[in-house]
């Protein structure tokens, strides 16, 4: 790819990204963890990789303004167009569309070739360890969405039987789980390499939060007279 | 404490809230973090730290509206008002004043009483260990200030002499130099006990992005051409 190119690419991810500073790096780790997982697959059309990655998120603005939208489907043909249009060859666009499409999980739109693999791979190491515990509590504290839930009794629910949002539903139901059904070996590889660190800071915040209210609890009860 | 006058002072914690789920949190960790520290304290009035610890942030909506304002300050004189206008004894509102107006680190305001020493240091544990990340990342997902910083070169900064706001700067230049001067010795055990939760994570962190911006910079630069 040349210079001119990636810079063209970057440009109009770039202006698809707003002032997000967040998102923009996600992009680059998407990127480059995507570079990483390439070394170890065979016959990888780079260009077709970087392009895809580039612009992978490019449809999480109108997903955001309208929620029934799915942002791999928008940023899938947006790509498609603004590549044909700058006059990319239609197969060349056809193949960065299959990518980006394929990259959100859905059972009708499963990665096909090796850059969408490559792709969806690097996009959910973003989701694995101590990175995906940080961006889940920086969208947490977007949507102010609390970081567990207490119980009618006043104890801390730990995420596994909750019935509304928090931090801990969200680790539990999501980021505890995503490290299997990688595509590639080395995206596997690297999920497990990260997974103690996501495990650890769970369990840290759990048992910081949860005995203090246990013991809180019965000790204010004794403190409160009727 | 009489069951009816936690209720109200509860009632006007949460009116002065609005409905943040996570600050409404903040405060019942303070409380009891509070009485888990005064326990190994001599001569504590409860009815002062526990009013103390649930009105300790009642001045925060008005320090959002205009950052030039002091939550301390406006929280102690609100709180002092309240107490007064309720019918508690001046004494009384004056001693809960006082240690919601030291809670705040200032240098011409110390904590003078066991009070207003222990809601001090149950305040400041809230932002030691894995909490402290936590409501940390939270905010600067609230306020869209980045994970990190990343220089010129492309390279992350792991925040020791970043210029503008990012988690980790805020995790060199605070979180990580909280440890030392609580004024209780509870407060000073309890953080240490939970130090080695947040030093992982940031070392976590930095230990997945670094690397990969590292060799995703060297591999991108390989494949782009002039």
């Amino acid at each position: 790819m040349t210079n001119q190119v990636y810079q063209l690419l970057e440009d109009y991810m770039l202006s698809c990204m707003g002032d997000s500073a967040h998102d923009k790096e996600h992009i680059y780790r998407v990127l480059y963890s995507a570079l990483e997982i390439a070394k170890e697959e065979r016959d990888v059309d780079y260009d077709i990789l970087i392009c895809a990655c580039l612009l992978h998120d490019i449809g999480r603005r109108e997903q955001f303004e309208n929620p029934s939208l799915c942002h791999a489907q928008v940023g899938a043909e947006k790509a498609y167009r603004f590549l044909v249009e700058q006059g990319f060859a239609e197969s060349f666009a056809a193949k960065v569309r299959h990518c980006i499409l394929a990259h959100r999980y859905r059972s009708n739109n499963e990665p096909e070739t090796v850059e969408a693999k490559i792709l969806f791979d690097a996009d959910k190491l973003d989701v694995t360890g101590a990175i995906g515990i940080a961006r889940t509590l920086f969208y947490k504290g977007q949507v102010s969405e609390p970081l567990y839930n207490v119980d009618e009794e006043g104890r801390v629910q730990d995420g596994t039987v909750d019935t509304s949002p928090s931090f801990f539903q969200e680790y539990k139901f999501k980021l505890e789980n995503i490290y299997s059904h990688f595509y590639t070996k080395k995206g596997a590889k690297m999920a497990q390499a990260r997974r103690q660190a996501a495990v650890n800071y769970y369990e840290s915040l759990l048992n910081e939060v949860r005995p203090i209210y246990e013991r809180g609890r019965l000790e204010l009860a004794k403190l409160r007279q009727e």
